[in-house]
């Protein structure tokens, strides 16, 4: 029965290919092999306690099942989440499209221009709606964005006042991350109503909500005065919709602009994933946190899209970081980004005016009715006054398939968006018990407030608006790009594994992708359902007793599970905790996390094996004793290697009254053969889209739910709107985070079973080792564990070539991209080095191109030190080739052009041509240009 | 409201560029342009009589609707529709990528390769599996596979019998196709039980079923042996699965096979589109209908694919025609190509072994429970005698969700597939009454009968078994291609235009998909429903009075339209009315089809401006006045010119007693503003596929109903296991044909609503006379109508410039490749000519680009002229120009490697490389090679 089994799909190499692979690394079976790599003492022997492995046709009709158990009703609830069309070319070459979702992040520009140029549309999309200078790549939700806005004004001003005013109008679940991220950093919040209460006498920052929760458009401008005449910073979290036809916030003065791009084309998804957005006045553009996209140009002097600014990335900062961003939502601005595309300014606007149009006619009919409605400029949003009635209004709305806001007993919100009908307008008026009205109505926005002067300026929002052209504008920039659908993504700690087909239909489906994350309980018991099963599964293969999934990126999973370490220790009276272990070897972000959780950081050296040095960690727990909240460390390591001390390890800190973290970003070696919960960790987070199949999307969406040992269970994230456990913070701004993509893992794991998953992961650890073995004669593999095995990737150390010939790992990188292949992880963990790892996913014939290659490479880089080529002008020096380059008229390098272009091996009619030659990173930089370039810059 | 217009996304030109493209052309507006072209006695000045234009939500919710009303039901009925898994990841990247399916047959095979590669893997597994040398690119279906057997067997015997065999145990639905094609051809059909009845003593071929439509598995090679000795020739339908555990048809001497290959991952989409096949023994490849894809080599010597034997193509034999046949089901054969591809040998093996298992489980419980089934080998379906019960059986199924054969009073079939379960058995037991069966069965397939040996022996079937690697060769082939996704196809004649995806997407839904042409009539409410309103609609658009959209391809329709004729001359008693007249301009199909339908075609000729020459034509009606039966033009003319003297044409031959047909190939010059129904024909054929956006799907699927006047309309072909109709001949084996892809047009008449399509003729017809009133200073527009214009494509007249310069038609075609387009349609309907047709749905920006390429070609063409370039070794000659070459280290040529690879004004990042150089029919042609080379073949 294999091929129905999911596993003989997901899993690369055959029997027979694991046989070879098995000689080559000089082991019998996978078994043996993990035996010998796994250290006995986390070791676990068991069978995961998981349903049997469905086949893809059953996990679909279960899917089905649990989506049949959502509701989708009309949603007029708002609050930051909007019913939208997304344009079916965008969805089907898009969304659908694993040219765009398996792609990596853009860290190798020259393989990235599709998605750069996209992103650079977004952030020229945002820049212009909100009226500032400078956007990032997009941020993870309107929350996060909030709270990265604060931060960002707390580095910002000179102020010394821990005081954070937010206006009483914003979206709770803004106000409920905003505080949850600025209790650990000190920060006071305080939320007044700007148009009433007296703003405190000193404040660092204020965040307005422009249209407001309630619906009110109000004319911020005094209010901004008053805040910058008191050095203080505003940011206006504002819906870009809403600013198609309002005056944006650049108008008057804010300097910073957050909120959500997800009414852009981008399905609700219970609560995501959409992209977040983040802009900022001039001035301060380099404080921004996230990624930028920015223009530079190639060694032939063409523009080039890299990402701008890396050094600013939290992964290089560590524990000096200002905030633990690394990731963005790159397919979801790609989307919103696109739907500015397809609908251009006019487009926009023709929707905001209907949006409007509709909320006006609703609230005329309302009072025509003689229901009071607020009296106050509105855009969308209308709040309905019934004293008494609210709920029974908004029951009656439910009954009529419409859900409606309930504001308090005594007030309802609706909010109009661009697929209300007047159909459901009359049922939201027989919810209220009014008539209909039909005519003319006049509009609610004041012509003071109104928006002046053209938007959405630049010829790409002008260029594609036809279907046809939209299609072949998306091909084009997704034939610029290298993804999983041409080769493999050997990216050491990414774990760029197959994102099946069947893994990713569900996340269409509209039972799934049009449900509002506020919606009534019994309208969300697929999803629940869904949360739930995946919840456990996940808690059953990590060894741990509870899991959130609310986390939706591997940082905030590690701030939910620092935050829930700190809670435990405020709750036994050990506040004064705050010194967090990290190893000297650990991913940036670790670090960054633990400064947002108001930790200090002290690092833990390594040894020359490059394990945590249990010498040193003896040290700083003497001496930090008292102070010790935690440990983060990763496991396997991030050297690829399976440490023989991490029990050890734990029981040190434990003893010490500190508790365990342990990264799951490497997951993919463990899962099956141990558990993090069991072998002394008590808490980790786990990387869906690493591990458990959510696809890249070419740099997010990410999922990082937290998983803990009962006793910190207690302390897991909040529900951000919830009532119960409104007192637990909450790292993002819905419930079950990115709960749109969740189909993904749970298909993943309900199709592999647990023989499976155990499968994938020896199989994993074969692949790195077989490649390791491939590889060592080639270039010394760096660190080893038991036997001299790696576990599921391995480091390839290029700094004696470097010294001996010039050659440095960006050459070795970038001449892989003209081997047909993207470039493992580059000077991560150890500078000087490529990390591959390839996954259970890839073929043997693949890994032995790979490997192939990378000799090819060798020999290459020898010719370079026997000075045959000259240092500064060889094939390895100019890569990558385009093709421009190498049918140019004049070829004055001294190899051949064939060399260049069809280097050993490569397939001559199927080789991926890179747009641009290798991009200068540091002009971009000293020539910070974020948005798109006025279209005479490509003139040649 | 524009964003919501789907009409607006529909045509690519905005209002601004249609301003600019009329001033181009000289007229004020599409209205008084088209005032001026159409000539006043066709005009029709009314408005379409259509529902207002649904917004692409309204139409997807009415879909919804509609599929809704139909009911998904497990399918055990089989007669050669059975249940399939379509593997997710050619689901998403075949039948939903528009890189597959906008693409044009691949006529230019330089920008073919992926498909040509797909299709000969198609054939290669045809050939494999059947055991017979030479396998087509695919057939419309089972029945006219069958059919075309039936005529090919004619052709290839020397015996003057006219007397064809089918076995009685053969599909009901392909004996309807079988008897409806021989009756106008004069061949006597004789349906026998081979095992029992005696042969004829003369006989021309006889057709077999194995497994025979009862299920029975027969040894067949006796039979085969006596036909063989009567000098007839045989044919053997047999289910591909079945084939990989049986023996082949090629090891009893079966001169040929045909059959379908539904069940190899394609739906059954209520009867289609699938790929039928057609297979021979070595000696008759010659002889093959259809396309053929063959293996030649590229100007380089390297191997390239192109279309074998293409002056074997009926539109060049016209008259002297063999097959009507033009086209193929490619996106289908693509799917069941990869379907073999991506389970390979193993797994295709298992998937047959576990069928028969669940149908020899079936069979052991019922004979258990006392039922009789059918004592005789079986593969997938068992017979079950329940002696006036049969009926109260299949209800009783039907009540449990499974459809079942009703055989007749007596007799139950049950088939089992790949889908089949065993809760699926267990509900057909309880149907029967009897109880479920556990444990092992015995196998129910003789062991002579058995196939030894290996199959599917190409690597290509070994290869890509992983999903990543089969995601990755399906990226890798359709990145060879040029479709609709890349740029403008501007194929006069063929009419590629935009194929919006939510016309699309319902194709996957499973209600549409997943239903048995013969399921029962309250299963397919939805299904009848959408055909009625389209016929309707169809009919509306073209004036007639009743539409049949059973023809699944042009030809088809063609056919049943002069079948109609034919019928309904025979009706009043004028059977000798058999000449059907034909101007010289016309189609080569039309011809063909003529001969298919008994008719004499007769050629009436044109005259110095591409008309048809009325004074031929009266002397022609002269000279056949009491044979006349029809005359078949198109309209607008095949020279792309609207003809004034259409309405005379038709009163001079209705005149003379004859029908007039009008080919509705280009409709999308018509739409809104004339009906051929009401400007004097009698029947018609519209191209769904052309007019009505179904894809093109790299050369087929097709849909081509046939639309009449009243007096026709009981001549409509009839449903091929109809009752009621019987006496009708079905044109292919299902009722509506290609049922599964008529959303698509449903919802571009839909979405578009009168005034929609109305402009989009307008549009179309401007865009035609832009490009030419831009061209015309560069190449003579051949042939105009009223006031100088032309119809909706325009005529480049290259010969003069040929003959000056030796640059050929070919070399301008294969040129327009490297400035990123397909080329016009070539040398037809005048020899030395490009054929232009835009479309409505191409921008201003992309009609300009094609412009200014044509307009550089001009300039390049005049170097050659002038003796600067050689007239052999120039950029056109050379053309198309792949990546290979212009990179290669010498560059022997006398014109810069840039001239060759950038052409003026090409983009430079975003060009489209051909993966061969120009290709060598010819070669091809006499080493004829029609399936996968060995791998050594591509070793440099």
């Amino acid at each position: 029965m294999t091929v129905e089994q999911f596993a003989a799909r997901h899993i690369g190499p055959d029997p027979d290919s694991e046989r070879r692979m098995l000689e080559t690394v000089g082991y019998g079976s996978v078994d043996e092999l993990m035996d010998a790599a796994i250290p006995e003492v986390i070791r676990w022997h068991g069978t995961l306690d998981l349903p049997a492995p469905a086949t893809e046709r059953e996990a679909i009709a279960e899917l089905r099942a649990l989506a049949a158990r959502n509701t989708v009703a009309v949603s007029m609830i708002g609050l930051g989440y909007h019913g939208t069309h997304t344009p079916a070319v965008i969805r089907r070459n898009v969304l659908e499209n694993p040219a765009w979702y398996t792609a990596y992040t853009p860290y190798q520009p020259e393989i990235s221009q599709g998605r750069l140029e996209a992103l650079l549309n977004f952030q020229t999309m945002v820049t212009d709606l909100t009226g500032l200078a400078t956007a990032n790549a997009s941020m993870l939700d309107e929350g996060t964005a909030a709270a990265e806005a604060m931060t960002l004004a707390r580095r910002a001003t000179k102020t010394k006042s821990n005081v954070y005013v937010v206006d009483a109008d914003t979206l709770p679940q803004t106000i409920a991350v905003i505080a949850g991220r600025a209790e650990p950093l000190g920060i006071e919040v305080r939320v007044l109503d700007v148009e009433r209460d007296e703003l405190p006498a000193e404040f660092f920052g204020l965040h307005l909500q422009y249209p407001g929760a309630s619906g009110a458009v109000r004319d911020h401008a005094p209010v901004v005065a008053a805040a910058h005449a008191a050095g203080a910073l505003v940011t206006v979290a504002a819906d870009l919709l809403a600013l198609t036809v309002l005056r944006p916030p650049g108008e008057i003065g804010a300097d910073i602009a957050a909120g959500t791009t997800q009414r852009f084309g981008v399905p609700m998804g219970f609560g995501g994933p959409h992209a977040g957005y983040l802009a900022v006045r001039s001035g301060l553009e380099r404080m921004l946190p996230g990624r930028l996209v920015g223009v530079s140009r190639d060694a032939d002097g063409n523009p080039a899209y890299r990402l701008a600014l890396q050094t600013r990335e939290q992964h290089i900062r560590r524990e000096k970081a200002t905030s633990n961003i690394c990731t963005a939502q790159v397919l979801l601005a790609v989307m919103a980004g696109m739907y500015a595309v397809y609908h251009g300014p006019d487009g926009l606007r023709e929707i905001a005016s209907r949006t409007h149009g509709m909320a006006a006619r609703l609230a005329t009919g309302l009072r025509a009715g003689g229901v009071a409605v607020a009296d106050v400029p509105f855009f969308d949003t209308v709040c309905a006054h019934v004293p008494g009635r609210a709920a029974e209004v908004v029951d009656a709305a439910a009954a009529r398939g419409v859900n409606l806001r309930l504001v308090d007993a005594d007030r309802v919100g609706v909010s109009c968006d661009e697929t209300t009908t007047v159909a459901h307008l009359e049922a939201v008026w027989a919810a209220f018990g009014v008539e209909p009205v039909t005519g003319t109505v006049d509009t609610a926005l004041p012509a003071a407030l109104a928006r002046t002067g053209d938007i959405l300026t630049h010829p790409v929002f002008r260029r594609h608006h036809s279907e046809t052209a939209m299609l072949r504008y998306l091909r084009r920039l997704a034939d610029f790009d290298y993804a999983l659908d041409r080769g493999m993504i050997p990216l050491g700690s990414c774990t760029m594994k197959l994102n099946a087909t069947t893994e990713m239909e569900p996340v269409s489906w509209p039972e799934f992708a049009h449900l509002h994350p506020f919606a009534p309980a019994p309208q969300t018991a697929g999803y629940r359902d869904l949360v739930g099963q995946l919840e456990g599964w996940l808690a059953e293969v990590t060894g741990y007793d509870a899991v959130s999934v609310q986390p939706n990126a591997g940082s905030q999973g590690e701030l939910a599970g620092l935050l829930a370490i700190r809670s435990y220790h405020r709750g036994r009276g050990e506040a004064h905790r705050d010194v967090c272990l990290i190893p000297s070897s650990a991913h940036g972000t670790n670090a960054a996390s633990a400064v947002m959780a108001g930790m200090r950081v002290v690092v833990v050296g390594c040894d020359a094996d490059g394990n945590v040095d249990l010498v040193d960690l003896d040290a700083k727990i003497d001496k930090h004793r008292d102070a010790l909240a935690a440990i983060m460390v990763t496991y396997p390591s991030t050297h690829g290697v399976y440490e023989t001390g991490i029990a050890q390890l734990c029981a040190k800190v434990h003893d010490a009254g500190g508790q365990v973290y342990v990264d799951g970003a490497n997951l993919n070696a463990l899962v099956g053969y141990a558990k993090p919960g069991r072998f002394g960790a008590d808490v980790s987070h786990l990387n869906l889209h690493k591990t458990f199949c959510i696809p890249h999307g070419g740099g997010g969406p990410g999922v990082g739910p937290v998983a803990v040992r009962a006793h910190l269970a207690p302390f897991l994230p909040g529900d951000p709107v919830g009532g119960h456990d409104a007192d637990r913070p909450a790292v993002s701004a819905a419930r079950y985070g990115s709960a749109g993509i969740l189909p993904i893992p749970w298909a993943y794991l309900r199709m592999m079973g647990a023989e499976g998953l155990a499968r994938a992961t020896g199989v994993a650890v074969l692949a790195a080792n077989y490649v390791a073995a491939r590889l060592r004669a080639h270039y010394p593999v760096l660190y080893a564990g038991n036997k001299g095995l790696v576990a599921h990737e391995c480091i390839l150390d290029l700094r004696p070539l470097t010294k001996a010939t010039g050659v440095s790992v960006d050459d070795v990188a970038k001449r892989l991209i003209d081997y047909g292949f993207h470039a493992p992880t580059m000077s991560f963990p150890v500078a000087g080095t490529l990390m591959v790892e390839p996954t259970e996913s890839e073929d043997l014939a693949e890994l032995d191109r790979f490997c192939d290659a990378m000799i090819a490479i060798r020999a290459e880089i020898d010719r370079v030190g026997s000075g045959e080529w000259p240092a500064g002008d060889n094939p390895l020096s100019n890569a990558p080739h385009t093709a421009a380059m190498v049918s140019a008229d004049e070829w004055p390098h001294p190899y051949p052009r064939s060399v260049g272009a069809y280097p050993a091996g490569v397939d001559r009619v199927g080789r991926y041509w890179p747009p641009v030659r290798r991009v200068d990173g540091a002009y971009g930089d000293r020539n910070l240009v974020c948005s798109c370039p006025a279209p005479e810059a490509f003139a040649e």
